[in-house]
């Protein structure tokens, strides 16, 4: 294993220590470094936390600041956040209005969630994101992962709040992104989690993991590397055959990093993409390409298409300042 | 090789056609995909035009827009563009007031935009960047290296062009951000470029190359890779060292990832890097850490440190719009 790290029981600890000092002017570090939460809130407006395993940065952390997040909890590596973690980042975020908790679908965040928001005093709605068409059970999911299309409902949803959209509406706002997103991914390499300190599978040198997990889950099968635009040919129509009718929609295109696959490769998979999508007759109105959901070190990316309307296009466009989606009005 | 392509000639080009079409809101891909220029250019406003081998990215092409870059021009992998493309795209970005090239410090990217300027028929100055503190001379390089401090460069010289800063000023202010910024990297594996194939050197499971260049040029020595603290506290050791006095001065800290580092990793090393320069007496007034430099597919960082004053840290700190950096006012 190799990686720039000190002692593998301090990993976590000491990045989010220096993701707090690099980002002090938006966020703070909660007590036991359990949550991140906004420097300053906004009395009034409804909290959103979310949270789950580290190793996807800069979800979630880094999507804490005005426009997105309120609080994010993050756990050890690919592991679920405890109930008191989540709690406590839920007390630290809400200002009187309620807290939309924001869960990727995974048995463990959906349970450690679901605790606490039992356990809660104030409102609490949930939205659960579940955008990876990949498979429907995996290896610590039933039904759909929720994977990159979790940065665009925390996007949409989180401007919505800052303009002062009650929990209900929020709640129906998320729950009516994520049934506009689908996402499915492929992956080149492994990853390796530092405390196991080995790769979480085995992938030949001309193999790749066709419908992967952003834990490296298994994926629809193994498979020969194919190039990029077959690859892009098939993750594409496998989208557009779940949403089924896509002809004369809008959408924002999201090829996202797993971490270790250069910019050049995303763009290009992009262009391939976005061609085949707009055979399919959508209007590519919106695009981001980058590192946003990673899965540690792995190679290899995931496709969103997430569809836009006249109420969600506004809000993406809306003024976001996180550490990792930033932009102005 | 496992990369996301489809053949090996037209992973430029394909990478290109995706990135204009995705930031087409911003730029515009030249004739021949020769360079990448602002969709909009400001009358009567110096050019910023940078470039240098593709591989990079997000530098160069993810820097244009306003507040940074007028134009990049993008060579193929490794290899700086033709003096063609630079003149090319100085003629694209000049609107009257003249052209400032900013080039890293590698014998191909000189002696290309120079030959360019020679047969340009406007104003022309140019800043040279050799921020790698590494080595004196190195593979491509007489003297030192141009490497992550050409983003700090570009950022704060747009600024200040933005602002109306004639061509005189702003290749002054360019060379004295230059002359306030050191870097210097390590590497944990190599890169491989999609033409050769292969890595561009070998290391072993338990090595590191401390010094590494942008390109996996050698670096001070090859060795076995040790903890973040011990990485950091040497390179922030031979940046202070070169810097001599810093106490009592403001910079910004810039941990730039090689392009298959974890986020995660990136921000420890933040953490171990501040903690240093703190020793030193620096204030660390501003922070960077993500892949902003990178070297296709190589794991590892490298550390700057650039200076900021009363002038330039108010440049840093102006609005930018472009792919690869951007914040509102």
């Amino acid at each position: 294993m190799k990686k720039l790290i000190n002692a593998v029981d301090d990993v976590l600890a000491e990045s989010l220590d220096g993701f707090a000092a690099a980002h002090a002017d938006l966020l703070v570090l909660g007590e036991g470094r359990k949550f991140v939460r906004r420097r300053t809130l906004v009395p009034g407006k409804v909290a959103l936390v979310s949270g789950g395993g580290s190793g996807h940065e800069p979800l979630h952390a880094g999507y804490v600041g005005p426009g997105m997040l309120d609080a994010a909890v993050p756990g050890q590596v690919f592991t679920s956040p405890t109930p008191d973690q989540v709690l406590e980042a839920a007390e630290a975020a809400d200002t009187g209005a309620g807290v939309l908790l924001i869960v990727k679908n995974y048995e463990g965040d959906v349970m450690n969630f679901e605790m606490a928001a039992e356990l809660a005093s104030m409102p609490v709605e949930r939205v659960l994101v579940n955008d990876d068409v990949a498979v429907e059970d995996s290896l610590y999911t039933t039904g759909r992962r929720g994977v990159a299309g979790t940065v665009v409902v925390e996007k949409i949803v989180g401007a919505a709040a800052e303009r002062g959209a009650d929990l209900a509406r929020l709640k129906a706002l998320g729950d009516s992104v994520n049934a506009a997103t689908r996402s499915m991914g492929v992956a080149l390499t492994s990853c390796t989690v530092p405390a196991a300190g080995r790769p979480m599978f085995e992938i030949g040198a001309d193999e790749m993991e066709f419908g992967v997990g952003i834990h490296g889950e298994p994926g629809r099968r193994r498979d020969t590397l194919r190039n990029a635009s077959t690859i892009a040919e098939e993750i594409c129509a496998a989208i557009a055959a779940d949403f089924g009718a896509l002809d004369g929609r809008q959408a924002l295109l999201f090829v996202n990093g797993f971490g270790a696959t250069p910019l050049m490769e995303l763009y290009l998979m992009y262009n391939a993409a976005r061609s085949r999508f707009e055979r399919h007759g959508v209007s590519i109105a919106r695009s981001l390409v980058g590192n946003y959901v990673t899965s540690l070190d792995m190679a290899g990316c995931s496709i969103t298409l997430s569809l836009l309307d006249g109420e969600t296009l506004p809000l993406w466009d809306a003024p976001v300042k996180t550490p990792g989606l930033r932009w102005g009005a």
